[in-house]
């Protein structure tokens, strides 16, 4: 597929590297050149990902990464032109500062957001629930880490399902885009217990399944 | 322990049957006769579960479990007179009708609600982010389900990690009583994937662990 990501820090850049050496192809939608760090994510990535401006990588992808801060989100999306039709994977968390909370109304979302932002778009929730580190290797000793992800669209749902997996992750369809409320509340909870515990960052959340009881 | 438990629906019976079946003294503090189903748990508690009013359920108790619907929890907790001093275990989800949201203001939680109102009580959020099903068998096949807690009663929350090490889960220490707005949200998670998605009530959290990496 045709992947463009906006925003290439450490999570753009991880999930970039590693869908372009599964042979997406991959555009980083920047302004200006890319930094230090970006070249870095390019160079491993076996030369499949390149980058442009975030109006380019947006008009030739089917499928549109937003992996920028949450304060920058609304005029990156403002700058991509028309996204109707593509899917938008959501990666951003609306946390306030200081981690109090989510600085977005109680009935909303980061996503829900970006929906309204981009109409016609077929908008995901994914990749906010943990952190890079776990993007660039899903794989624990006792399991996959989970991939929760969160849509109204059920086919643009079945392709973030299939990309989760390609990177190792277990994926889990946690319902309607309404759910994107929970997922960045439990993107929350994962940032407090990697910077706020003594577990540190190489932790994830995993959803434990047995068969129905008769 | 003398343990008192307020409420006696799936939850709180599930957790005082399997208690007292751990040599605690479970004490169900109920209004009026025990129906069928507690009778139910009291019998396979091994005898050792009794049931009495709320407010002498409270009184001998070390620790008293908040196991009640959110809308009688205010009333509840309000008749168990002084709690200060005590260990108050809040295994309340404040869901709103339909289950779109969490019923408190955006910057509050149930539990900071239940804080204030049983002030001097040590609370500690707990037992609210999976289902009774899961606290009569936390062990899954690749591992035991995560119990999160928070609070800000550093003592309190040992014993409430030795409590959910007694059943079987994996204990995981989230922080401050502040956390409990994430463990609400994932509460909800669960509730939505359990009756709204195909997986079931047989699913649980669980967190990931491995070295930091050098």
């Amino acid at each position: 597929m045709n992947i463009g990501i906006i925003g290439a820090g450490h999570v753009g850049g991880t999930l970039g590297r590693r869908w372009s050496a599964g042979n997406h192809t991959v555009t980083f939608g920047i302004r200006g050149e890319p930094d230090e760090q970006l070249r870095q994510y390019m160079d491993t990535s076996g030369g499949a990902a390149r980058a442009t401006t975030p109006i380019e990588a947006a008009r030739g992808a089917e499928v549109v990464v937003l992996a920028t801060p949450w304060k920058e989100t609304h005029d990156a999306v403002q700058q991509l032109g028309d996204l109707s039709g593509k899917i938008v994977i959501d990666c951003t968390n609306p946390f306030k500062p200081g981690l109090t909370g989510l600085d977005v109304p109680a009935d909303s979302s980061g996503a829900a957001q970006v929906a309204s932002w981009a109409p016609g778009s077929r908008v995901v929730k994914a990749f906010n629930t943990t952190g890079f580190n776990i993007m660039a290797n899903p794989k624990f000793a006792d399991g996959a880490a989970a991939m929760f992800y969160c849509g109204d669209d059920v086919p643009a749902k079945r392709v973030v399902d299939a990309l989760a997996t390609e990177l190792g992750f277990a994926p889990v369809d946690a319902g309607p885009l309404t759910v994107a409320r929970q997922l960045e509340s439990l993107g929350l909870l994962w940032v407090g217990l990697a910077i706020g515990s003594d577990l540190g960052r190489e932790i994830a959340f995993r959803l434990l399944r047995r068969p129905p009881v008769q």
